[in-house]
């Protein structure tokens, strides 16, 4: 079923221990569309400068993304530049240019309208709330934010957690927007904010889900070669939403398993700057490594092992 | 089967934000044997003094353990002074008094030298060493070692891992020894020490096992109330042990079943002070929580999830 994203589509320059890239495609938008669209058909709501290369549209489209709502504006793209250590867990950003993602304002074309899985990419919450208005009757409506939105526009940003199914952040976000440091409690405390599931990310560490019942722990795909970490959050959440919208209810097995291809689509957007391992990574390649993670985690019932 | 472990038997005086506890019960043997007991016949070489409450001993006794190994020394038993934080990861310590500890080195029972599983503690390498040589044809020796030796025994230790099946190490002890950042490589550099597995402990976050050829990630337990962690890792390598020794051969499947035993025990014993929760806790919670583990973890195989 249909998919849809509103996020940044950007040009970013990044610096790794192991190289640096100018002005190569990024956004939250474009991670989470191309991730997903190895599962469900995705339409994007975006918007890009005068300069943004041809050819990233005509990559986009050619993974079959709906790009109606991609509006291209008078000015420059949104750049983002931001610079790892040998850690590689959090980027150091060293500029951001918003450009024409300043003055964005997601208007959803009629026929996006319908969406029945929809992603509030990491926006001001006010926007991501003008995004709900705009959808009749979604199954699930999933969002991602920052330390940025949960400082600065805490009150936007409850009103629409109240909106919202399902919530991505990172576990240092978790923390900040419960205001406790135990991340079991954290997440709780989201859960009582509105949404009934919570994902918390934790880098190389994997991933969490929460509900009011169940927690389910996926971890990262051990790699010895991790380049760049840019884009992996969205990756996750579009491989996780792409997965999601491929069923038509949504129930543990259908998240258990969103969980995991979500982990999956992060761990190949490691393995090379930008988008480069996501444009050509094949669907045999994504089952061998969700087939991986089934070895790298699970394990026989107790057997005799008492005394 | 019988598992030996030699280590350190203690009195901790430790600090949590929840609260304090003076000369209560510690020490990596006596977390190993104790969480080990559970499953397998444990037997301790360890040193105590003068001081070493009699209650504590016939604790341990109580417990099915063998102590015909552990002396009692004039002097004073060692004692280790500790502070956490609220992140709960790594202890502050605020004073070390090795006491009798000192001048100790470990001297096997005769009925000792038959051990087939072999856990040597957090102790001087050369004296992890000395215990190799006393044991006649082991099945499996595991080892555990820390920072210090790390960094002050560097060729003792390397001589020790030459000797070794198994190493348990954190992560940022696997970093250190291997002098690589990424953990996968990290472990191969481990695995090219000697020993044929290691695991890498990460706290809150769980374990790695890593063989040749595969690698198990188990997760922590998620728990709302961690209260002190002093002594998760010996309860782990015990579990782990303990459960290992109750199988005739070393498989992939009893490996990962042990995993998951050290996970289950640890996380039991962060929930109180000191040994409190392993005295108390039952064979059917802990049975209840190996479930649990596989409810965490498990999922489906891929069903129809492309588009």
């Amino acid at each position: 079923m249909s998919l849809l994203v509103v996020g940044s589509v950007a040009l970013d320059s990044v610096e790794t221990p192991f190289g640096q890239k100018e002005d190569v495609l990024g956004g939250s938008a474009t991670y989470f569309s191309t991730s997903a669209s190895f599962f469900s058909p995705v339409r994007v709501v975006a918007v890009v400068g005068e300069d943004f290369p041809e050819a990233h549209v005509t990559f986009l489209r050619g993974r079959g993304i709906d790009l109606e709502g991609l509006t291209r504006e008078p000015g420059r793209t949104f750049r983002w530049k931001g610079r790892y250590g040998y850690e590689l867990n959090e980027a150091k950003t060293l500029d951001t240019q918003l450009n024409v993602f300043q003055s964005f304002s997601p208007v959803l074309p009629a026929g996006y309208c319908d969406s029945p899985y929809v992603f509030l990419g990491n926006i001001h919450p006010e926007l991501q709330s003008r995004v709900v208005d705009q959808v009749r009757n979604p199954r699930l409506v999933a969002a991602d934010t920052m330390n940025y939105w949960i400082q600065g526009c805490r009150d936007a940003l409850l009103k629409t957690l109240r909106r919202v199914n399902l919530l991505f952040v990172n576990d240092a976000e978790a923390r900040q927007l419960a205001g406790e440091h135990n991340v079991v409690k954290a997440a709780r405390a989201i859960l009582s904010m509105g949404p009934e599931r919570v994902v918390i990310k934790r880098g190389e560490y994997g991933a969490l889900l929460f509900e009011k019942d169940h927690i389910f722990a996926c971890p990262a795909f051990p790699l010895a070669e991790v380049f760049d970490p840019t884009g992996a959050g969205d990756t996750f959440a579009g491989g996780f939403m792409g997965a999601l919208a491929t069923s038509p209810g949504v129930d543990g097995q259908v998240l258990r398993r969103a969980m995991v291809m979500g982990s999956v689509m992060a761990s190949f957007t490691v393995e090379k700057f930008s988008l480069e391992r996501l444009r050509e990574v094949t669907r045999p390649e994504i089952h061998a490594r969700f087939a991986e993670f089934r070895k790298l985690t699970h394990f026989d019932d107790l057997g005799p092992l008492e005394r």
